[in-house]
């Protein structure tokens, strides 16, 4: 089969033809791949910045967001069939350690991670287990539906933490409109009735916002903390979920935080600095987020198939990978580019 | 009647005569003192650090730790009858801005801070508010109990929180063994089955914390951070409570977190200074703790009825309150020193 | 000034001129009425059915449901001045109690419930404290919002401590959309995701549920609980939110509800009849709702403001209350009847 | 080898040789008992009352409460080995459904029942599923713990949801302090400092139940409800735990529930008769309660392994099965009854 293959870092992947994955144990999954993401960590995979943490053995296969077809299953799969269309958790994980029994799969001992550590779904076929397959109407095109399967997910689980801190009459600040924020708005504007400021350097992201559910957009531009301030009374908002948090935006992020509220950090690359006192002193919490469980992947599912979170999509054929990940590196993908094979 | 003023920033208090209060408010409630702790806070205050935060008018009488008996109410009053035995809230609040209504009157936005801003307890007679007063059994010493109202709040509110994060299996550290600390301990031994952890660079404060209910103790001596993951199999604490967050303790104190984990944050005066990449690949979070509720007082005043949480005292009489604060400065006060008008 | 005054049990009350109430504690409101709800409760108090329970002396003013502006405040208030627009929460509390503390108003030890225990607001004015003004925006007419005050607050309370258990891809089942129901789809719609299903014997309550947010709507026509098995895949629904409770209602709702699902009763009226194997062997709870808390009435106000909750009303001048009542009790209101002194 | 099994229904079950059971899937585990409680539910069992719930084909071996010792494992276990020392959870579970992806164990859609539905482990070899392996301390002696396997994990599940309702100052009381009850109480007195107070009919269970941490107790004799009332200031306790829920229990137990409490129900046999009414006024809630899950099994042999949850136990022979019975029947049995193969 063909498949996006990394040889080096520092070079673009090629697609090449390898040998299709089988079914070694009696979990194991194989899904036709219908869709895969190409996201911005496959920008820093290329670049080496994932070697020291994942030390994937090259040449390998990229793709980390995917969605499919089940295409043969192990003896022991029950909860999907051949031919049932999926998206896959990005992890597939053990089921076994404490994590697992309480339903926190992202924390899972045991886990791997396709296209980070091994083989992933830039490619004809994937193997994956059983604990990973989300079974999605049949009528779902897995190429519509692919890029929720990490960049969805890890959105979604951060608001989902939120909820109850944002009822009615509160207010909830995103910073970062672009792949993760947008679906983070949009499922703000689903599951809430909390105003939504947005804070982007990009006024065309803003304006997408704007479309997809926030009440306010503020450019950040050097003024975003005032502005913020200045449109909550000058106490800042019970939540901000910090969709960058580098650059500064993770001083921006606490500083635009009201007393007693909560700071979401799930964009990385910045070092939060802050007082003890600054923390004490208001109450306010740093929260960390990180990919989110099966069963939230399963109910942003349900969200996308009530059109109440939809993404941005831009196809490539599976030869066209290295287009896809040039439109990407040059910002030149608007949502999402995928590649259908 | 007697009184502890201070006149001026790096000087010691003096005991003088000064009016005592009156009722003017339909809600004011005059106490006549039975216990006043002196606490870390009150040096502070002497060295001028509260003066940009309180701005209080000098002369004024520190105390901020007060337990009585009512002397006088307003004709508004309910809750209390001259003659009742009462520990006090720190700050009395307004009952009616968002945060009292929610319970949550550490957040009240029109609270005062007698002691801080505003003619504290270190007198015969303190001026409150009915909303400040926790009933006590009438058989309590308020001598015994007066350090509860704030130092043992705030352990209790921290130890509270962290409650639903500590069920039977998990490891709880406390970073800090003194004043705030030896009461955290005693509240997780009364409130949780957790391993408690107890770090603090005095031996005797960790002798004194095995005796409260401390499992096991490390000594800060450089190699508390190693220690304290090799007692956790290399994973770290569910929840580390630092009561110290200052003089590299902050540090240490995420460090020992375990993925997944809360690192409660109550001590102050250093810096947090963490990648947020750190923050969201483990998915961790930094809570911020302040004083507790008042019906978190109530509760933390029934578990010292119980004889669950007790604090070592040592009581000076009002006109010794300069030799309470030098004991205290010079280190010479285990536990807590209480001035008893 | 006129007042709405019932004389004895079974007689209709009758418009006549009563002093003005006046301000004599210090957290004493007065409001000039500008919109009162007329509420099923209502005609219960003409039956004399909750004599019993709140034993008010004959004659008294009714009225439960009260809107308007400050008109007169006591020494102590702070939060309100005259001319400020009001919603008012049903029940005056004491602030001070246990409950009052945590913000549970509803379960205030000293409160009282003008309109059921004393004078209530279909007047042109009347007595409250303080503690019942949520304050609103300028603009807001206060007989639009009057009958938010108490079936609205009830209503919400209800979905507010349903949404953790109401994420993506659960289901919600509303039983009876007429005053309180209408306002629990919207409250449902606004602030979940979850489908919802609405039971009603009135197939026009059900087309109205329709255009409030109803995924789906089921005659209750004796084989209710089979169709919404049907719907749920044989299961039932997560939460049931019974707003009828009464004519074999309460037995419904409990079959229609899943395992380690709840069931929310609150409406009354007939009995809940379950083996205690039924309630086990499938972890089902049972959820009892009342009047919401004042921070609950000012989200309500939030939603209503952004305009989504809005109630049905049809107004009446004071004089006409007799009218008011006539229809309502002939089933001749759609939506609420409000008094418009 | 040996096994306990049930011919016919109102018949003993006799102890026979059968063939030892073999691993076929690959998350089949083989354990060797080493203890295996006898619970009033074997009495059900041998009545038939199970049989149209479970339907097992007869004959078949009973015993739900197993430990012992993994003795053969499938392909795919990764979780123990074979050597371990394990206690059993009751319902080996799919691992994929929704339930199980949540952690809820007992809510698994695909799960057995050994013992109940299949055979079970009074027996010298019991066929279990990784999944169902909670591994000990080797040092554990399984006869000591088996019977936390069922009626530990029961009575520690309703504890551990109503901890959150239970600060200090709040009352629970104990309905039952038998077999469940003697277990909750000890896990009350763990995990909260509550006040306990333990209602039942036999004098001597209430003796036990002081030492094992009650405050109070009350004999049932007809004057239980007026006495909890009593003892709580006339309001009822914050938490009843109904560990029988029958002959009048249920009436009773809602009946001791103050405003705003709830109501576990965790024994059955009777009949829930309330009328919304009363529900909905007091806004109680009824909170059903089935066994906890995996992790929560996990969390009380941390509890047993502190020395905190002991259980009282008399051990037979695996041949003396039948004596075991008897002496349960007959009331002659103080603790549990446990075989030992």
């Amino acid at each position: 089969m063909k498949a996006v293959r990394l040889h080096g870092y520092h070079q673009q992947p090629v697609v090449e033809d390898v040998p299709e994955p089988v079914v070694k144990g009696p979990l194991d999954v194989i899904v036709k791949i219908g869709g895969a993401g190409v996201c911005r960590t496959d920008l820093h995979i290329i670049e080496g910045q994932w070697d020291a943490a994942m030390h994937p053995s090259l040449p390998y296969t990229i793709g980390h967001e995917n969605a499919g077809w089940v295409h043969e299953v192990g003896s022991a799969v029950t909860n999907v069939q051949v031919g049932d269309t999926v998206i896959l958790h990005p992890t597939p994980t053990c089921g076994l350690c404490h994590a697992c029994r309480a339903g926190d799969d992202m924390h899972c001992e045991n886990s791997s991670f396709p296209g980070l550590d091994s083989d992933g779904g830039m490619a004809e076929y994937l193997l994956t287990s059983a604990r990973a397959c989300v079974k999605l109407d049949p009528s779902t095109r897995p190429q519509d539906v692919a890029a929720l399967a990490d960049a969805g997910i890890t959105a979604y689980h951060a608001v989902r933490k939120a909820l109850p801190l944002l009822p009615p009459g509160t207010t909830a600040v995103v910073i970062g409109a672009g792949g993760l924020g947008h679906i983070g708005v949009q499922c703000l504007a689903a599951l809430t009735a909390a105003r939504i400021i947005v804070v982007d350097r990009n006024p065309d992201a803003l304006k997408l916002a704007e479309q997809l559910g926030a009440d306010q957009t503020v450019v950040a531009d050097g003024k975003q903390v005032e502005k913020v301030l200045e449109l909550t009374g000058g106490a800042g908002a019970h939540v901000v979920l910090d969709f960058v948090a580098e650059q500064g935006a993770e001083q921006d992020g606490f500083a635009m935080t009201r007393p007693a509220g909560s700071y979401f950090v799930i964009g990385y690359g910045g070092q939060i600095q802050i007082p003890t006192l600054d923390i004490i002193s208001t109450e306010r919490n740093i929260v960390g987020n990180i990919v989110g469980t099966f069963n939230e992947l399963a109910e942003l599912m349900a969200l996308a198939q009530a059109g109440k979170v939809t993404l941005h999509t831009r196809t490539y054929p599976l030869d066209a990978a290295a287009d896809a990940v040039a439109d990407l590196d040059a910002g030149r993908i608007r949502g999402r580019a995928v590649l259908v094979p």
